[in-house]
């Protein structure tokens, strides 16, 4: 699909070129939004309003709103008053509020100021939400229905108001003060036996809801437990403001678990696309870590220096530092991020404490013996007899694999206990991945190394 | 929220146990099937078959579908045929399949002899299809109009097959031999301006469908792009077999993610949830890479002996080592892995590999140069000064910090160039993550580290 782009991209960047309009026009018209915006970030400059203006109306709002933040502002600052309204015109609240938040404030004042009442005050509405809460998702355009009209009724309103709706599919039933009541699909309607059934008598009332300020993270897992095509927003009086629909789910549900995946490896989440972040984006991103565990090593260090004479004593025993740190930090992160992300999907929660650490403390102790037992025969078979290492003896060979097997079960125990803690302290468990967790596994097991060392070679 | 069923679910047991049926199904037939197959899940297994009987045919029905595979299993063989039969009228074809295949060959056979002859052969129709293509995640039961039906006409055969269709909210319009024509949502059904429009005058026949072969990551991707409520499924010959829905394409991105994520860190993708996974599980999916990457640290061991005697002469650099490859596993990893999700979310193709390692080789370059500078000081000043080691001279510094940006720049050239690689070669990216990297960092940074030395120390 992707490469087929590739050729199509140029073959309608040469009609421009070569300013065959109509034809152009005729290509554009058939194609999706989404490939279009894609279409337009990969265009000169110049090139962008001249191929926007050929763009219908609808479809061509559709397309603005997909496009990324440069074009938009481009395409804003290019626009005549006319055009800028048409263009806002055809948006929903939702989206409309999405492009005012990446718009410096000279924009924002001009798309406000040619936005039409309501969807101004829609738009203020919903950036007066924090940042990723529910509030600041949803759409204040949804289909509101009263108990006591009837089916026949309700299709009526849908037919004439549902123009200006992101879905019509799901329908809320609202009483005074525009409490929340009930909900209705357009399903229900169409398969009602009787037109003239009142909605309260078919409407769904154990509803499910979210507030607007329930965390975007808990709208997206809502979205992918219950299968909705859209979830109601409700305030704190239980009023309806709003609908998220599952397109915007889906979107968070990218977006957290990027930021998840990044803050595991040592990263600050990223505000831009991989491919818009410049190199000095990037290292602002990642240096932080970094530098923290760059010195955090100092105690690694401290703690080979203090053994120094023990590794004098004993050359072999440096060798086995790498595989014994990379084993530790492996094991660990396996481990804190098969919990990390069992806790993201809410498969686990804390009070599951006791059983994940009962569950992994078994698998450390399968895991250790396992590893351990291998590395003494590779140990013997490959450093000392194929390699011909003669500094290892039988008892080097034993103090690296009890301590390889000491280190695993640590880096499990601690892989598991972090991340948990993190859950109960209200942080982020993803911090307490990969990098973190290494550091504080590699002090351990240096440390378990040499005093099984010490204590079984009597350095 | 997940609190507060922990009480709902013991007043429910409690109910259960003193037998207050009546109002047990009060309660019950409130409640969400999502919800209440969770409640399931955590019940005797005596208790499954009785609060079971409590719910309405189509709930039941529908938290049937949600269960775990074990629940699941027991009812099946405590069902009655009739009370089989029920259940099964009431599923959808794609989730009677996803049921099958997790079942034991005698249930399945039971299940298939009580299925009506047009669920069973869509359940053996999707079976057919490789595991993790569209096929086998699609549903065959959907809206099918004719080009030349009237608006007024699809409402009503809507109204008279909904019923059955996991979405009504999208028809496809077929032709001949079930050839994929065009597009008709139930809202541009509900807003056409007059009942006696045909159909091929609104339908939309620029389509974006895939192909029973797809793969399912691909389907999500294309969901998650275009936010389709459904995505239509042809054969070779472009007639139409089925759709995929919005919340098939959810699960699947979850999955993939989460597979994708334990890839990235060295486990063999899980079969099964977290919770329900045994030690032994947990045991098989992790030690092949602890294994393999225990036996491939024989190199960085090789390494550390061969330069044995350099590291005689200068004690100090042993200290070091552990700061070197921890710092070159990390960097390595937030490289690797911010490539794998952008290649995973489609933001990255093999043809951007320029652009990437560009971007990545300055972002290497502004990273080594500031640790190895915070280095420089913190060596000279903790180390050194403060914790009065006098091993350490200005050219041992200097070598831990040349070796420390070299390290730091190759590592993040790997962790860009070994994704992209096998993204060349058709293979996961997310294979080519931390574990595998770092394994290699890990020998290319001590190797440069020893060479420093040798020739800056002249050892």
């Amino acid at each position: 699909m992707a490469e087929r782009f590739v050729l199509v991209e140029k073959a309608l960047r040469k009609m421009l070129e070569e300013k065959k309009y109509a034809t152009l026009r005729d290509i554009l018209v058939t194609m999706n939004s989404s490939d279009l915006a894609g279409l337009f970030d990969n265009l000169d400059e110049k090139q962008i309003p001249l191929m926007f203006r050929l763009l219908p109306k609808e479809l061509a709002a559709e397309t603005f709103v997909e496009m990324e933040p440069e074009a938009q502002e481009l395409l804003i600052r290019g626009f005549s008053d006319n055009e800028l309204k048409e263009v806002l015109d055809e948006l929903y609240a939702d989206d409309a509020a999405d492009i005012v938040e990446e718009m410096p404030a000279n924009v924002v004042k001009r798309i406000l100021k040619h936005a039409d009442p309501e969807l101004r005050s829609s738009i203020n509405q919903i950036l007066r939400y924090p940042e990723n809460s529910a509030g600041s998702i949803m759409t204040t355009e949804y289909v509101s229905l009263r108990p006591t009209m009837t089916v026949g009724e309700s299709i009526l309103r849908i037919r004439r108001q549902g123009i200006d709706k992101e879905t019509i599919y799901l329908c809320y039933v609202t009483g005074q003060d525009r409490t929340l009541l009930g909900l209705v699909s357009v399903r229900d309607l169409l398969l009602a036996e009787d037109d003239d059934v009142q909605i309260q008598d078919i409407m769904l009332t154990n509803l499910i809801y979210v507030t607007t300020q329930t965390d975007q993270e808990e709208v997206a897992r809502m979205f992918s437990k219950y299968n909705f095509l859209a979830l109601p927003v409700v305030d704190t009086e239980h009023r309806m403001v709003g609908i998220v629909t599952f397109d915007d789910a889906m979107d968070v549900m990218e977006e957290e678990t990027t930021e998840d995946i990044e803050l595991m490896h040592g990263m600050t989440p990223s505000e831009k696309p991989y491919m818009r972040s410049t190199p000095l984006d990037l290292f602002k991103n990642r240096i932080p870590w970094l530098m923290l565990l760059m010195v955090s090593a100092t105690f690694t260090g401290m703690i080979i220096t203090s053994f120094e004479d023990a590794l004098a004593a004993q050359v072999a025993l440096t060798s086995y530092i790498p595989m014994l740190m990379g084993t530790g930090g492996n094991s660990g992160s396996q481990t804190s991020v098969t919990v990390i992300r069992a806790l993201s999907l809410g498969e686990l929660k804390f009070r599951d404490l006791g059983t994940v650490l009962w569950k992994e403390l078994r698998t450390a102790v399968i895991c250790g013996v396992t590893l351990a037992a291998a590395c003494f025969v590779k140990i013997w078979l490959v450093d000392r007899t194929l390699l011909g290492n003669e500094n290892i003896t039988v008892m080097v060979d034993l103090v690296v694999c009890v301590a390889l097997c000491v280190t695993v079960i640590m880096a499990k125990a601690v892989g598991c206990l972090l991340p948990m803690a993190a859950k109960a302290l209200k942080l982020d468990p993803a911090v307490m991945a990969g990098p973190f967790i290494s550091t504080i596994v590699d002090a351990l097991s240096l440390l378990a190394y040499f005093l099984f060392a010490q204590s079984i070679l009597g350095l």
